[in-house]
């Protein structure tokens, strides 16, 4: 029986402002990638993402950005290689400790937003991520397949979980359609099921030009801000039943293909 | 023979902005307080002071503080029990982070400014730092002698380090006069070093009313913004020599008075 | 006939985070009251506030804040008389700007939050947010009845426009119940008019102690955040309209009374 | 008898940090580019910067940059021609608010750092800080000579004042030699004076590679933060009156070339 990770970005809003659907998701998913403060949440918010995460058995993630909360870290930021170590080992070693006095913890990073895009396709950004899950201890990462990060991380000896978008289109080359297309996102539960299940059962994924590409994915990312979230989760969950496949935390997904300790 | 530790408050530079004189305190000091990005500093700053530190075998401690870079944490923002802890939590945890990642360790935390003043007198603060070092695995905190945290600390079992100030004067009260004040401050390396050597001999400090306070020691404060503060240390170190009391980093120089566990 | 004007605040979302039904409300008040960017909203908020008033004949007022995003302004920051005042005319000229980029003019000036409620007390506050209004060119200010501000304002030659509250209960004291009690909001639509119509026609309102206290109105506020504000503020306007009350701006709900040029 | 305008960023501090030299600087130059708290600066710095210019009759301009305290403004956001513009009304407005609560008034706007060098060439950026100017009733732009802005400035139909570099190198193509290398900085103030008398005289300078190309100024940036800034604006200022070339404001040493109104 072969398995799959469902993972979701939590812990998203910030101040007085919500974001997302923290609380009905959760339930759904078996990994969350909880925001560290710079591009959205803060301690209080990483608080009561790992207390929601201990309480329904879902994997602890850290996803941390660039330093943008106007921008929720989705507007790339020139920074050197050092900027992006230190202030992902920042970040995670804040949630880390949040984790750890609720008796949690960290099992992977997940780069957010523009800082995910630019790790996917540039060198010194890819090494110095890297680099970081080293200083961190070694921290699995969870970046997309078949990117320089995926490739670069491995031959470093760093666990990669590859992940694909549920509820996102593709390009050709591989990347996702950019957000400031229409039909960047994809809300039928249908449809997006449809995608996942293709990517488990034959590692393929349609571009939006209807081309089918390799895509090879431990976990799939549902985004908790699409308003039908529930509806594509629990169709999701529906079509793997049917297909055999049981959701498990990244870790579990991985299926020792590419675990190098 | 007797021993002191002498601290400095660190990495308190911004972004562009240097702060203080970080290179050229730290061979003089035996414990370095690093800001952790709340109300100065930030990741890049953290890294090269643990670097510093462990160039020069100095002890590290996490210097948290309120989210104020405009104020540099020195104006209280009221916040819950909840959000001080946890914000206490995120900033060492980083720090713990990026000293891991450089070989270091974290081996106590010092609240800064407002926050310090604050945990000293309330007793929402003081519980909040106290059990935000408790779910960091229990580290020492770094805290004014006869105040309410030093009290409900030790109750808690929490390892405290009793500190003083070698160039700030006191009141009556135990406080220190207030920045608004011209006398704030002592320049003199003379007399910084006097009121070091009261205090580890006598346990007592002269206020600037002229009476005789105890206070006891287990660390001393020097401020780096200080123009004069290399001038300050030497003079200290010197006196110190001449007394026989050894420079040694804040846990060593407890002497197990307090050492609870 | 008599007029009051009814009163919201606006623009208080911040980067990709919305808050408030400002295009629900907007056609249903007669004065916004536009965040500055400190305590939330920033340039794309208000341009987008300042098209809305325009489009919808609605009085244009700045409401300036502390500078804290993550507290929305709601936490007291203490700060000097220099601070408090030029951090209102930055944040006033801002808006004017981008109100006057598009045809619009600002027309008063409410404080927010924590800075609002220390302006009601505070010698110090109070009379630096008059002197930010008379640097300002001298315009007017949406306060408290009966407070500190308001005596200080008029003794200083600024128009006053006295506020009450639509939605929130009072302390026998004047002030408003603490957002910390659960009854700091008053929800039903018809308890509300009923508020409102007493500080019309009788110059009184009752506190939560059932003690009737004077307060006099030109303008009520109603918060765009409680979920049923469309429903409260029909309900206002229908019982406004059988009490033959008009709605109108806020300078023009003033009736001369406290004009003073 | 010609002229030339001297400018100088000024009130670039934030909080408790100081930055530059502004207060020697001010007697030496005839504009002052204040910074508007985006990049750095604020409130308090702001009306300190005004005070100054009153005081020593020097023109001010406002100084916007990208919203980035931590770069300084030193690092490009992309950002959309509606934030772009809106952020540059806000800033602005803010300065005018001030200075206006002092008896001054903004008389150019001055793009910073990387705002600055993404005006000169991206055609979106640059259309948006020319409608800022024009939204904020039509202020002058110190912008480079040559430079996409410029000539696009000049067809909407806003006054240019043309700005060269007293102590920066030139590549061939126009631009300034980047800060990350060795040769960015001209410290020799006899170098920089030479520079600047070549642009007025000649209308000319010489890049790093000894091409001599064509540059046209009515003003010439010092900055403040190089540690030997008051030697080279003595030697720059020794050397002009030697030429007979007078220091006056920025629009005084237009010459009437590109005023169109």
């Amino acid at each position: 029986m072969s398995s799959l990770d469902i993972n979701c970005d939590m812990a998203e809003g910030f101040g007085i402002y919500s974001f997302g659907q923290d609380r009905e998701i959760i339930s759904l998913i078996s990994s969350a990638n909880i925001a560290c403060g710079f591009h959205a949440g803060g301690p209080e918010q990483m608080h009561e993402a790992v207390n929601l995460c201990l309480k329904h058995d879902v994997a602890i993630g850290a996803h941390p950005g660039y330093y943008d909360l106007q921008g929720f870290g989705r507007r790339r930021i020139v920074c050197s290689f050092s900027e992006i170590k230190n202030m992902i080992i920042y970040q995670v070693g804040a949630l880390k400790a949040i984790a750890g006095s609720l008796g949690g913890r960290v099992e992977y990073i997940k780069p957010h937003g523009a800082l995910y895009n630019t790790a996917a396709v540039d060198d010194i950004t890819a090494s110095a991520v890297i680099e970081a899950a080293i200083g961190l201890g070694g921290l699995p990462l969870m970046v997309p397949d078949a990117s320089l990060i995926t490739k670069m991380a491995e031959e470093r000896g760093i666990i990669v979980i590859r992940e694909g978008f549920a509820d996102r289109n593709y390009n050709n080359a591989g990347t996702l359609v950019s957000r400031d297309n229409a039909n960047a996102i994809i809300s039928s539960p249908a449809v997006a099921a449809a995608q996942v299940i293709m990517m488990v059962r034959e590692g393929k994924v349609n571009s939006v030009d209807g081309h089918k590409m390799n895509l090879s994915v431990d976990s799939v990312c549902v985004h908790g801000d699409n308003p039908g979230v529930i509806a594509v989760l629990n169709e999701i969950r529906k079509v793997l039943a049917e297909n055999n496949i049981s959701v498990v935390k990244a870790l579990k997904a991985l299926g020792g293909r590419n675990v190098c300790s």
